[in-house]
């Protein structure tokens, strides 16, 4: 391995700084929606995004790519959405391997009601604290670590579309 | 409750955006320590306080709050960390009630080899991503973030200091 270049003192305030409000942040969003739903924030966000699909439902292997989950973890998390009623698990008629996770008119109940909390609670510790500028900065810096991370985003594609 | 304030189309693309972003850098900073030193970064995070103790070691408590763990999670994580040689648990002789962590020597070293691959990989998709004025708003904007999030914090505190 060449030299590394160690983070100065600056640069590591910088990097807690980013660590800690954003793992402070995610934990309270976490804590809020176990409170109020009973269920983590990534079985929210899985439902979330099943909602807005055509047919509230995606292939496994998409909602994975699109919860930035693990196919295990996601596995996990689907296995007990569906013991709870939320989710179900079909078979892909034109692709006996490719198998669909379809959100439950139940499941887009729970849905209804936890979102107020979540989008509540968004706002008073994201939209509420910053600026007009900074969430314009925000969201510059944050398409630019997007877009240093793309050459992974491009195999997971290249992953998804090989599946096809 | 009152009416929610939904996000709008902007807003929404701004969270969207910081939710990805963070999520799809943390997650590759957890590939790549797992990949290259077999455990998960919560792991290393763990170390990494540890090390900067003075005596290496925390009270398990001051450790949660650090690392930004449940008392559980932390404790299973720690378990774990036992079990590889890497930290192990020791009683407060002043305290009976209070349990520390210590990094063995072998926990450093492990610390020492990790610490290279994931100092690069921090610099590379963070500060090699963005401008040294971006850096400077980007620890604008935590801060910010951070102090909205701060009675959650101080009643941490005040939970540690009950403990005392």
């Amino acid at each position: 391995m060449t030299e590394v270049r160690w983070l100065d003192a600056r640069e590591q305030m910088i990097w807690r700084g980013f660590l800690g409000a954003t793992g402070s942040f995610m934990e309270h969003l976490d804590r809020q929606m176990q409170r109020d739903s009973g269920m983590p924030l990534a079985y929210f966000e899985i439902l979330a995004v099943l909602s807005e699909m055509p047919g509230r439902s995606l292939r496994m292997s998409e909602l994975a790519a699109m919860c930035r989950s693990s196919r295990s973890r996601l596995s996990h998390a689907v296995s007990r959405l569906e013991e709870a009623g939320w989710v179900r698990r079909r078979a892909c008629e034109s692709d006996k391997r490719g198998q669909f996770a379809e959100l439950t008119d139940e499941g887009f109940k729970v849905l209804e009601r936890a979102a107020p909390g979540h989008v509540t609670t968004v706002r008073e510790h994201l939209f509420d604290v910053l600026t007009p500028q900074q969430l314009e900065q925000l969201d510059e810096i944050t398409a630019a670590i997007k877009s240093g991370l793309s050459p992974q985003c491009d195999s997971v594609k290249a992953e998804l579309q090989a599946e096809f």
